[in-house]
């Protein structure tokens, strides 16, 4: 089954110079995708003349004469701005045209517009921001990363079973395990919610591991970690500002003498092979997960190859089946309780 | 004035065998401090011997006859061993025998214990654990790290109040910038007890800078960073995993092939200053702040040299008279709002 993807061309710092560029690219790689370019008709029909392409049966343009600013309130983009490439983006999922789309626009919009067009799947009762991120073993998908500051027990529950069904379906792996962000192992640890969480993740059915704490999402100790969005937006960001502040200074001293430049000549193997391995390009999309469709929210700093990425992260999705088995997972808990 | 810190020498996961070593070097160090070693007297003698040392007017042995062991469950710490050499060191502050105390056992134990013989400052609900973490551009200063898992806005307000007079004690400046650890920026953001905690941070007269993100804590944005025990105690062990994990990989990769290792060897100068400058011996020393009395926790894996850092620690601590300025501030503060 070939998967169509809507691409908000216009969302991002550099817009359709990034966002066209990308979608070819994804094309490229993927016989198995079509995509349709959605935004100002003008500036993606620009570039894809600077790339010598053309619309084709894969390939789709739909104009949208507005755009949502990287600043604009949520709410204001939701009433105001019912042709933005981002709404008109969203709304092709909702009728069907798009089995994905992908934005690299403002998350707090692309949130309040996935909602209200969308609708959250029948059980869930908030969406969940959800990333993959590499860890000493492979990669954990860690979630919500920033979408609910509060959260009750049976959010993280929710959070739990939805993590377990992305996971799957990207890695292809049964029965993921999923562990519950903790400030410690022993089940006695934590806050009132999170010892409640853990109860309903124990008789969830899910491969439910326990608490694990903030250095076993890097260890890869679970396929899943379970937090609320206040936690999870904290941890991330403090796990991004170790690894700049760690690189930026190992940057700085393979410059600083003439020595150290020749080293990193002699290194650069092993600089190449970490900056592979570790290129956030290659983790970004993040997925808005517990819609009745499926919404990737891309850096908005992406360039060409990270926007890539976060197209692919969205055609993986679709074609997983992802929202199908959250919701078949949901009603087999719902006839276990009842 | 010489500062007299008392050292349990039973805690950690070696004993006296790492905190007797640290305890000579720092005397070496610092001519101006005095030390009282708490613990098995037949332990820290054999270890005094092995050094060629012997007690003198600045070193101290105090007999313990029992050890808080690192699994031991507080409330049983507490009830059970009086005659502890983590109890008996915390008693020496108790009784101004110490300024301040140094242990690298059980964590939870040593709350417990200096919770209720040292009791918490006047205005100060509940001891928080701060620690100094180093930054892009120096060092920050981080409460609380796992204390409290549930936070009022008043607790991160004393917190703050705190954490500045701490940084101010131990870095020698005047008024710290203090940051509030959130999920954004801006004022809006954030679950209620962080917006309350904002306004009664403004009001404190404290150099409060407002929100500050997870990456801004390594940025250096501001002095200290404040948040509840359970956000605080993630982000900082999300931190350690994300190192490890670019430190383990990049340690595989320069020995995986020949042609790496002979990089490295050309790399080392970078090497070395990249684990002299990141080296979390240095930052070893997490305090007990809140109390009537100073109290540094060691990690329990400390070698020599990153015990020897605690000490210091604890020493700079008596030096700077952190809790009078705390007093001081807080009565400020309540005359203010009186």
């Amino acid at each position: 089954m070939a998967i169509t993807v809507a691409v908000d061309c216009m969302g991002g710092d550099r817009g359709a110079a990034v966002t066209v560029p990308a979608a070819l690219a994804a094309l490229e790689d993927d016989a198995d995708i079509g995509l349709i370019l959605v935004g100002s008709s003008a500036a993606i029909e620009e570039e894809l003349r600077r790339a010598r392409a053309a619309p084709d049966n894969r390939l789709r343009v739909r104009g949208a004469t507005e755009t949502v600013a990287m600043d604009e309130p949520p709410a204001t983009a939701l009433r105001n701005k019912k042709d933005s490439s981002m709404r008109v983006a969203i709304d092709l999922v909702k009728d069907g045209a798009a089995n994905a789309c992908v934005s690299a626009g403002n998350t707090g919009a692309l949130m309040a517009i996935s909602r209200f067009v969308l609708k959250t799947l029948p059980g869930i009762d908030r969406p969940a921001i959800a990333s993959i991120l590499p860890t000493q073993t492979g990669q954990t998908c860690m979630l919500d990363l920033g979408a609910n500051v509060d959260c009750s027990a049976e959010h993280l529950l929710q959070f739990g079973i939805m993590g377990s069904e992305l996971f799957a379906a990207l890695e292809r792996k049964e029965r993921p395990s999923v562990g519950l962000l903790n400030v410690g192992e022993e089940e006695i640890k934590g806050n009132e919610v999170v010892k409640q969480a853990a109860e309903l993740l124990r008789g969830s059915g899910l491969n439910f591991h326990g608490n694990v704490e903030g250095d076993d999402i890097y260890k890869g100790t679970t396929d899943v970690v379970v937090c609320d969005g206040f936690v999870g937006n904290v941890a991330l960001k403090a796990s991004e500002g170790v690894a700049q502040m760690l690189a930026g200074h190992l940057r700085a001293e393979f410059e600083r003498t003439f020595l150290n430049r020749l080293a990193a000549l002699a290194a650069s193997p092993v600089i190449r092979s970490f900056k592979r391995r570790f290129d956030h390009r290659r983790y970004n999309g993040a997925t808005l997960l517990g819609l009745r469709g499926i919404v990737v929210k891309s850096h908005g700093s992406a360039d060409a190859f990270a926007f890539g990425c976060a197209i692919r992260r969205a055609a993986e999705e679709a074609r997983g089946a992802v929202l199908a088995h959250i919701s078949e997972r949901l009603t087999s808990i719902e006839k276990n309780v009842a």
